[in-house]
This record gives structure tokens, C-alpha cells and sequence, in this order.
């Protein structure tokens, strides 16, 4: 096995968001336990000026998903942000990883000097896609990953590092 | 450019930790200004049986260090956990990426298939180096910076998500 652009982002997608969604199935379950709003926790942040945990599982839906897409060098498939319950949550999570596991390896691979143009309402920025990668994706999807498990964790729902980290 | 198992993770971990001091300097710019004993903050959690801020920290140095350490083969530099101000925490991040910038890409590089032992108090855990990299190291590095951020956050200490990324 050698290390390259697909085996460094496409397993890392599927484990981290795989997990996401089962973190996500505990904050349901407790939310049904303890007869709490879905909206509750959904909506919940952790300072008024960060987002709620539903924009940041979206987050980490749009990162992943973009990331594959532009190494690719196909379209960045656009999914609506209008989930307003877990399993609709969960839903986006496994649309986001059949979209991941579509891509080959002959898509992704040598995509490490390919020019990554991202847009923003501030300007624009531009990466090799192994710095896209390495310092604006990876980050970013675990940085969302991290503060939605954050979110559910300060809210009392029983999770633990390896929830975080995903089946082994 | 080639990604390799060293471009794979030294420049991340240290951008990661670079950008993890610098929002350790706004929480300690925050203590000072608002005359909060360091502590405080420190100590703070985002939940009863989460680890506190200082710990957050060590254990994203630990995770850098021995990453660089086990995929080129040498003995995992011990630091004690004894930091009790942002200044000590921050003086070993800055240890932590000299540790990490004295290994070579011909060290790391490679190192996909390489045995990697972990060994925990409940067992021992068995990954191929890239595993490791992949599904180990890499969530860990960020879980543990983003937490650390979240709890700044949390506590009303001014950051957004370019101090979490880091320098571009």
C-alpha cells in the first residue's frame, strides 16, 4: 500500500462521517429518551456566535463531498440545507458517503498540484490540491466532526472517543 | 509534489499546533484582560467527564509526537503533563513542533506498512502505519485542537475559524 491522494481523503471521509452518523443516532436516542425537541439539540451551539450542530454536520457534508468532487475536477453536487431532525441529518450523511464512495481512485489520484479554486463571499482562495487537502479539507471536516460531537457531549448525551473515531 | 506519508503529516501537525498556540495566546490575551486567573480557563470543560483545556492540549502534543516517532521507528519522546499557565502550554507546542521538525521525510516516508503498537490500559491496539495515520493520529491531532478551541470559544474568547486553521 502507498499512501496518495485517494487513500488520504476517501477512507478518512467514509470513517469520520460513518462515525458522525452514529454519534448522531445517540443524540436521537437520547433526545427520545428524555422526551427533548429534536430542534433542541439540533439548534444547540456552543458560544451564540458559532453555528448549531445541524449547520455543522452540513458542514461536514459539504467539505467532504466538495473535496472528492474538485480533485476530480467534476461539479460540486449541491445538496439543500433543510434538514430539521436526526434522521434526516443521518439521511444527508449517507448521501454524502455514496457520493464519496463513487469516486475511483483513478479520479483522485495525482491531483496533488491541481489548481483548487474555492470562492467565498470575501474573495477567493486558491490551493494545490495537497494543500487543499492538507490544510483547509482535513481540518475542516474534523473540525465540524469534533464541535457537533462537542455539541451533543456538553448537552449530556453519552459519548465517548471512540464513538468520535468510528468502528474499527 | 508527491503526497508521501511525511508530507502527509508533519505539515499538518504543524500548521495544526502553530495555529493551536496562537489561539492559546488569545485565551491567555483574554485572562489578562479580563483579570481571570489562567486557571480558570485552563481547567474549563465542556463537560463533567471531558478532559479540561491543558489536557486538550497535551494530548494533541502527544498525538503529534508520537506519530513522527512510531512511523520512523525511534523511542516517542516523553514530556510531562505538569503546565499550569497558557505560557508553559505553549512553550510545549513550541517544543513539540522542533520535535516534529527534526525528523526527515526519508525518516517517515514509507513507513504505510509498518507495524504500529499502541498500547493502552485496556490492551493493545495493531495498525498499519497508514491506518494509524489515517484513523488514528490525524482525528485525534484535530479532536483535540478543536476542542480546545471550542472551549475558548465557549468561554467568550474572540476566535474564528482562520485562527483554527492556521497562518495561510
Amino acid at each position: 500500500m502507498t499512501i496518495s491522494m485517494y487513500t488520504a481523503s476517501v477512507p478518512l471521509f467514509t470513517r469520520a462521517l460513518g462515525a458522525l452518523s452514529a454519534v448522531l443516532g445517540k443524540g436521537a436516542a437520547f433526545a427520545e429518551a428524555r422526551k427533548i425537541e429534536q430542534a433542541v439539540l439540533l439548534q444547540s451551539r456552543l458560544a451564540p456566535d458559532m453555528f448549531p450542530l445541524a449547520r455543522q454536520v452540513q458542514i461536514a457534508s459539504d467539505t467532504a463531498k466538495g473535496c472528492v468532487a474538485r480533485l476530480a475536477g467534476v461539479e460540486v453536487p449541491s445538496f439543500p440545507d433543510t434538514e430539521t431532525s436526526f434522521a434526516e441529518l443521518q439521511d444527508r450523511l449517507a448521501r454524502t458517503l455514496a457520493l464519496v464512495a463513487g469516486f475511483t481512485p483513478a479520479q483522485i489520484d495525482g491531483s496533488e498540484d491541481k489548481e483548487i479554486v474555492l470562492k467565498f463571499r470575501t474573495g477567493e482562495q486558491r490551493f494545490t490540491g495537497l494543500d487543499y487537502l492538507s490544510f483547509f479539507v482535513l481540518p475542516n471536516v474534523y473540525f465540524h466532526c469534533t464541535t457537533a460531537y462537542d455539541i451533543l457531549r456538553h448537552n449530556g448525551v453519552e459519548l465517548g472517543k471512540r464513538d468520535f473515531l468510528g468502528a474499527r
